[in-house]
């Protein structure tokens, strides 16, 4: 089980590679919010979001001979790229699985990141486990996976570690951090980060209405889905549940979830761009909008939200930015 | 004259202020330029730009008393919300002197940044200058000008102060340094700055075409303007002529100036959005333009752009990402 050990210890091995992102603010969200808002940047960490925290971590916790076989992630984004360039970086092979309806962007940008793409057929039923599990027992690589992965974990709590040291340079040691929630991995790691270092920064779980899956899961004290529609704006944190390593630690830790609109996560888009110089993609406002338009729902006090990636597609970026 | 005592005395005054703005890179602009390309983030800096840091170099090295009558800028862009924003901090007032003509947007930015605006008609003849020495007489306030000025360079040089110890902390002491140039207050600044502590690195002043004014006066060996038309996509840089305190910097240490198109500036910007997850604006853009696309102009070995400024027309920056 991911502790305040593993975190330190994965951000000993992350020096010097994983990038501190800076904790931005800016006085027009500020005066917006009616508080401070503190936002860290994790899209500008490599690959444009948090999951390199976590594939570095875990790839560098492999033991040499293990991580020279390889490893593999099922994902058509984030995490992907994110175990991608990791693999690349420790010159060892990664294998990711995706759908072969998977835009063409994302397998090229994860190809050009050094992994070999294996796109198995998702509407003729073919099951990348069967595919994954093939390529751990024939090759001996290590499957990562996107969350339920106490490494990885661990590797999203460096962004807690940062937050912490960050929010006490700015001389907030009190406040509420909203963090964007899927699988629950970057809220896990967040909160046993500042359960250590900051126990009076307190972590609220935030995601777009109608799949609030943690946020059900929270008010019912057990794992529980959200019954929502399979496609929405915020792709990157759109899972049916939330972890079974993940919630254990988000219902011991973490205040109530907290629920956006599309609409007001498309604003947070827009305001991280005109006032914070940042592209972030829509999972990765959901925190923000939380921020800027949810404070009735907020303890009093400066508020610290993470945002968490910035791969937008391209077209659809420029149609939120135009208004639409 | 600014010297590296200046810059070292506007670093000391900056600090816990001014940000220290990330050095980022990608894999993909490495691979586009065929070289290592490092960013330097200062669409990040207070105020969206690098102006923030020679506003408040010159706000905070003025005696307390003077200071405390406030500041004047001529400007209707990033150094007037620079001063305004550095002005505010200090508890002193600011007033920033505008065309009448200004985009609403950008008043309004200076105004909420705490600056008091003073409009005056440009078609009807009115003079700022004029509006400017009536306050500094009457009210004894003092101008801050936008380039010409040793504390204004003085502070743009500690850029190029983070830039080195970066650089170095990324193995790089040898390669060149683009900067976005309009009357080379940055570049001054930052070659200053490089001269003392990397002199491995050489700086490259980058313009668009037709604005030429510093390329043409670095061949001529003196001040010389570019002749082009008033208006042009990037609008923050572009200067008539090289300051008078600024070019003999330039003509000392400066290698020949880069001409880029408007084509290779958009290019850049969507580039800058799609793989460093930043907002840059036309004449942020410029450096990054040259970096990638005119690789043969450039010596060998890796290279280093500012990315200057990212307060982009919000309308404009959506036509743009859209490949308009």
């Amino acid at each position: 089980m991911t502790d305040i050990a593993m975190i330190e210890a994965a951000a000993a091995r992350a020096a010097g590679v994983v990038r501190e992102t800076p904790l931005l603010s800016s006085p027009f969200l500020d005066e917006i919010a009616g508080r401070p808002v503190l936002a860290k940047a994790e899209v500008l960490q490599h690959t444009g979001s948090f999951k390199f925290r976590g594939g570095w971590s875990a790839v560098s916790a492999l033991d040499a001979r293990t991580r020279a076989k390889g490893v593999i992630a099922y994902s058509s984004g984030n995490h992907a790229q994110g175990v991608a360039r990791a693999a690349a970086l420790h010159g060892v092979p990664a294998i990711i699985i995706m759908p072969r309806d998977a835009p063409a962007l994302k397998i090229e940008n994860t190809r050009a990141l050094g992994a070999e793409v294996v796109l198995y057929d998702r509407a003729g039923g073919e099951k990348r486990e069967v595919i994954g599990d093939r390529l751990v027992a024939d090759r001996g690589m290590t499957l990562i996976r996107p969350f339920d992965d106490g490494q990885v974990i661990a590797g999203q709590g460096t962004c807690g570690l940062e937050i912490a040291a960050q929010a006490a340079l700015a001389g907030v040691t009190d406040g509420t951090v909203l963090t964007c929630c899927g699988g629950g991995g970057l809220t896990a790691g967040i909160a046993l980060a500042l359960e250590a270092k900051a126990p009076g920064l307190r972590v609220r779980p935030v995601e777009p209405e109608g799949f609030d899956d943690t946020a059900r899961s929270l008010a019912a004290g057990e794992r529980t889905g959200h019954g929502a529609p399979e496609a929405g704006l915020c792709d990157a944190i759109l899972t049916p549940m939330p972890g079974e390593i993940t919630f254990p630690v988000l219902k011991r830790l973490c205040g109530p979830g907290i629920v956006v609109t599309e609409l007001e996560v498309k604003e947070a888009m827009r305001l991280a761009a005109l006032r914070l110089k940042l592209v972030v993609e829509p999972g990765g406002a959901v925190a923000l909008a939380a921020a800027l338009f949810h404070g009735s729902a907020l303890d009093d006090g400066p508020v610290i939200c993470t945002l968490s990636g910035g791969n937008a597609d391209p077209e659809l970026y420029a149609e939120i930015l135009s208004g639409g």
